[in-house]
């Protein structure tokens, strides 16, 4: 992200015409999915330099980030003519900016490309950073590409039309910057409640705030050899509870899972590297009160574990669980090398808190 | 190429320990084409660090350099859990670096990679600095990434099995590298003849230093957007050879396009910034002797000019192409716009010259 423009605009139009006459693109395309086709693109449609824009879009959902629709992207980009020099423009949630800024990179082995998020979840995370992808073989994220957009054009009107729910999935990314820096506006951070007529000024304040943070790790290690693993904490647990939850046919968004992810890896943190137990029971009566309940029993622990095992970020091999852990709110810990038992304890006490 | 380790070797087998040891990969995969399992894979097979390697195996051809191939490398990577801390290590022509370092650079956003180049074309271009690729949608490397595999090893032996016209095809662009560089061995280069037992040693040599001419544009300028263009001296011409052969299913190899091709630039250049007529005539009167007479008649110049065009490397807009030139042996000049009548003049001169 050292190259990488991020804006939080009130004026996206004025700002989108700022970034196109400085990348000069010979030629247009924009991506959207079924969903952010009929919500958002509405709101950059008359742009004047857009007129002559090639416009894909398709079906809205994650199972939907398939080579099927990466091949339907090379080819409008092929076949409508576009150079090295051309600009795709992806508008969307993360499923978008991740599909779509990967057919970039990969489109003559690199064009240009703008990302305009319209969910919070790809405000604070997705669409920054570089890391694009699709899913392959069953398996998230599993062939992709580090590449970052010229530009990402945030523009906070678009979460108007984003429901609780959505909003709620990436206010988690938010509290999990939240701890690993420690950001001026945390308490703020903590009071902020997704109600109607939210104040989105606000929030906008708060959303910069957040992604300074993912700028400052990935600043420091762009492609995650060391401390930009932080970035991944609540998610060795997150990623499982989320799989868990598919495999059940209860599938949750992923914020949620980050958010209960996160109870679990602050008790490990607490009883391996002695996190601050107030802070803890802070953070999991906010989650508990705002996420509500996740229910597993203790029949379905080793279940939970073997997906922990199966967690792509595990590299150490066969049986060793590397979770990067906090000492306090901001104090960082790599390769926290975490027992079997202390994860299963951590499940007890997940459950315990949530009163099941 | 500035991180990226080539190393000439008569010893595969020890250099091979070397970087495996260097890597420590948790898994091997080695990828393929039906011709090199065959010539080349019995040279390594026996290595005692292989033995537990994963092998895909894809058709000859560059036909298969495709995405059906690619999700075929994927599959295997995805199915037999390799991660990015696995190596690939890619056996094979142009083909096969092109597409194995693709499906490297793109599993789970990169993993390590080795080149192993059987061909000589691939031991002095394909397999060196980073361009990786596909072909899609009827176009030549449309999609891809800038990946520089973290070593390529080189051994002469495999020209043993390699016929001439592979051999002519890959001297062509040792040519153009004695061509755009003051090489030491130019006189050497130009009096080297692919005669039964040649002698392997001194043509490695002389592809040692091409290499070093190929490795000192890339550094200068790894992404193409300026110096490095002047690799594609003779491409530009030497492409429309191509794909008109192609069109008359009458196919020619790439490095039989590229010396037809250098005749029709280096005559541009002459006319256009005085490139000296003897080296010139010195030239053609090589790739006439060691390549033969490629034969079109002036009803296909507009077919020429079309693909040319549509060449692209050519991204001025449309109408006006920007080829680069030569001055003399070893001085540049980049994006020289010519005429249509130069180039049509051009194919008149080649015409002449072949005595058609």
């Amino acid at each position: 992200m050292g190259t990488q423009k991020i804006i939080i605009t009130d004026h996206l139009h004025e700002c989108l015409t700022e970034e196109i006459e400085l990348l000069k693109p010979d030629k247009i395309f924009i991506l959207t999915d079924s969903n952010t086709h009929e919500a958002c693109y509405p709101l950059i449609k008359d742009h004047p330099l857009l007129g002559e824009a090639n416009i894909s879009t398709i079906p809205a959902g994650d199972e939907n980030k398939s080579i099927q629709s990466l091949m339907f992207v090379w080819k409008s980009l092929s076949s409508f003519g576009a150079s090295r020099k051309s600009l795709l423009i992806n508008i969307g949630g993360g499923m978008i900016s991740d599909l779509g800024a990967f057919a970039a990179a990969t489109f003559k082995r690199g064009m240009r490309c703008i990302n305009i998020p319209t969910t919070l979840l790809s405000m604070v995370d997705a669409s920054l950073g570089g890391k694009t992808g699709i899913n392959f073989n069953g398996l998230k994220n599993e062939v992709g590409a580090f590449y970052e957009a010229n530009a990402v054009l945030i523009n906070m009107q678009f979460l108007k039309t984003l429901d609780k729910q959505n909003n709620l999935s990436g206010y988690a990314e938010m509290l999990k910057h939240g701890l690993i820096f420690d950001v001026p506006n945390y308490q703020e951070l903590l009071n902020f409640r997704f109600e109607k007529n939210a104040d989105l000024n606000k929030l906008g304040i708060l959303v910069q705030e957040s992604i300074d943070v993912k700028k400052y790790y990935v600043n420091k290690d762009p492609h995650e050899q060391g401390v930009r693993k932080i970035l991944n904490l609540g998610h060795t647990i997150g990623h499982a509870f989320e799989s868990f939850a598919m495999h059940s046919k209860k599938p949750i968004l992923h914020g949620y899972a980050v958010a209960w992810g996160l109870i679990c890896e602050l008790y490990i943190a607490h009883r391996q590297c002695n996190f601050p137990k107030e802070e803890l029971k802070k953070l999991i009566d906010l989650i508990k009160d705002r996420y509500g309940i996740f229910e597993f029993t203790c029949k379905s622990y080793d279940k939970l574990y073997e997906y922990i095992l199966h967690d792509k970020k595990n590299t150490k091999g066969s049986g060793i669980i590397s979770i990067p852990l906090l000492k306090e709110r901001g104090v960082v810990s790599l390769d926290e090398t975490v027992d079997k038992d202390l994860i299963y304890e951590s499940f007890d006490f997940f459950r315990d808190f949530m009163g099941i």
